[in-house]
């Protein structure tokens, strides 16, 4: 055994640890779950911040092409107002048009009773809510508080209930908010924990504007453990400040097996403009995958040539890791 | 208790897990280090592919400035000859003309006896010797087997301890080989075991194409542990497929607790050119912090700054998420 001791030249300080456990290191991997489910968000939360218009047939496109490298589950598109959200106006065309793959689910986001109406009129079977876990948060992008918003969402979830339809939860802004800084995990555990006791099958953790570290998660999830099975969680990691995979390893170490991600990494984050948003869902698979973590049946080779004409088709840069290496080593095997 | 069986629709598969126990949680922040020593590699192992020579006064503010953000060791040029790295023909000058701080550490890279002959008339304190764990990269990379270049080091080894110089390794190609492959963790032993029985104090473990998972590097930690303190055990992480963050979180969950980076995350990936390299100082302190990990009294806006400096001096990307969003932040302000 070499220690630093013996090599270690005298004049530098020792590194000091804490307590010590050798557990970590001998469950690492037994610890993380066998399987992840990917929930693709690209369609929705990575084209609703885009300002010139997708065409309708563009977003069809797209959709079916991500389902056809074996995604199984594609948030399609938003039911809202389109004075809220134009990019999103031709929901009820997008989701009616689309591909319907026996075994792939396409939830669509709801905010309201007349977004269900209209979702169960295009033919949804999954519908999602989204709350936040701040106040200044919920006020400016719901227009309420948090309390009202749950209220708002009993009433969508009652109704979604009466119709068979799933339905998932979002909380945004768990490791922090972009108006009042950082967010008490007891305020994240309140939120889901409301969420799920209306009838949401799973919630995901949201960290909206990309501000989490690996202590965030460990903080969030701890405080959560008590209250929520790991099961009914997903996270929802942006990459804003490069964090994003290790927050979602953090996550699976918790157990967590749910992981939203978005292709090409679309989306950007709006309280930080020019800075990337959504975690790539090709990267995701290539660390799960790395990892031994099945992650379906997913061929990430055409993941990333769909992400790669998207990002053409919107004039933006991949913010796929794996794709621009992948990309390189293209042009430079073609430069030889 | 919200569980999953009561909130997931039934027809959703359950998710199976491997053999779970909670000590992964329980341990979580108690296993990892309480501070961490960030070697900054910029200056050399960000510029060294650089195409277009850094006028040498440059060279010598850029180490200047990082010091003056408060990081306490840089990695300051490479002792090579000008005919393999024409970018570092300057190392003499440079190393002679920076401030030398006290406290402060400044590691020359030194390919050979020559090299260390060039060092130690410079005055440096500390060197570092880089081996290969895979034989057709060290074939390529320093025209000898693997068993040739530890007797080259041997050589270097004997001979700056003579002059009381510190001694780093550096083991390249560790998680995977641009021409190999996949490269056994064995290898990796072998390779670390060579350098820290000659007398390193630390040998730095790099994902050299940035094709590692965590996945990875648990494997080749534990193939470590049963060999070499993790005292005696640092990571050199390229970002080339977003997962350095990731690996970084997984070494420290094996308490490995010095970390290699480059500022605004300068230093491409040779293999695939156009993909990022060196994982960004900025990201990796930001990180770090955000986990409760003392990494120094380095201001990381200042740092950020010093990047972008770079970055507009090399007309290059930033690479730093950390940073990039901190610009972009930077500028919404001005704009509102």
């Amino acid at each position: 055994m070499w220690t630093a001791s013996r090599h270690k030249a005298g004049r530098f300080p020792m590194v000091a640890y804490r307590s010590f456990s050798t557990s970590v290191q001998k469950d690492w991997s037994a610890s993380l779950p066998s399987n992840v489910r990917i929930v693709e968000v690209g369609p929705r939360d990575g084209l609703q911040n885009e300002k010139n218009f997708v065409p309708t047939r563009d977003k069809i496109k797209l959709i079916d092409k991500l389902t056809n490298t074996g995604l199984e589950t594609v948030e399609v598109t938003s039911f809202i107002s389109p004075k809220w959200v134009p990019q999103l106006a031709d929901a009820k065309e997008v989701f009616t048009s689309i591909q319907k793959k026996p075994g792939v689910r396409y939830p669509v986001l709801v905010p309201n009773l007349k977004g269900l109406e209209a979702a169960l009129e295009a033919g949804a079977k999954e519908i999602a809510i989204f709350a936040a876990a701040s106040e200044t948060f919920s006020k400016k992008n719901l227009n309420c508080s948090i309390e009202e918003s749950l209220d708002r969402f009993r009433q969508v979830t009652e109704e979604a209930k009466k119709h068979q339809v799933s339905v998932r939860g979002y909380v945004s802004c768990v490791a922090g908010c972009p108006f009042e800084g950082s967010i008490d995990a007891e305020q994240v555990v309140r939120v889901t924990c409301g969420l799920l006791e209306m009838g949401c099958y799973e919630v995901s953790l949201g960290d909206t504007i990309g501000i989490g570290t690996p202590g965030d998660f460990h903080r969030i999830l701890q405080a959560l453990r008590p209250h929520v099975s790991m099961n009914a969680l997903a996270v929802h990691c942006h990459d804003t400040r490069g964090t994003a995979l290790a927050n979602i390893l953090t996550a699976l170490q918790y157990q967590v097996s749910v992981v939203d991600a978005s292709v090409a990494g679309l989306g950007g984050c709006p309280f930080a403009p020019g800075a990337t948003g959504n975690v790539a869902t090709e990267d995701v698979i290539y660390m799960l995958r790395g990892m031994g973590i099945d992650v379906g049946p997913v061929d990430l080779s055409a993941l990333i040539a769909v992400g790669q004409e998207t990002c053409q088709l919107l004039g933006k840069n991949n913010n796929s890791k794996v794709a621009v290496a992948s990309q390189a080593s293209r042009v430079r095997r073609a430069n030889l």
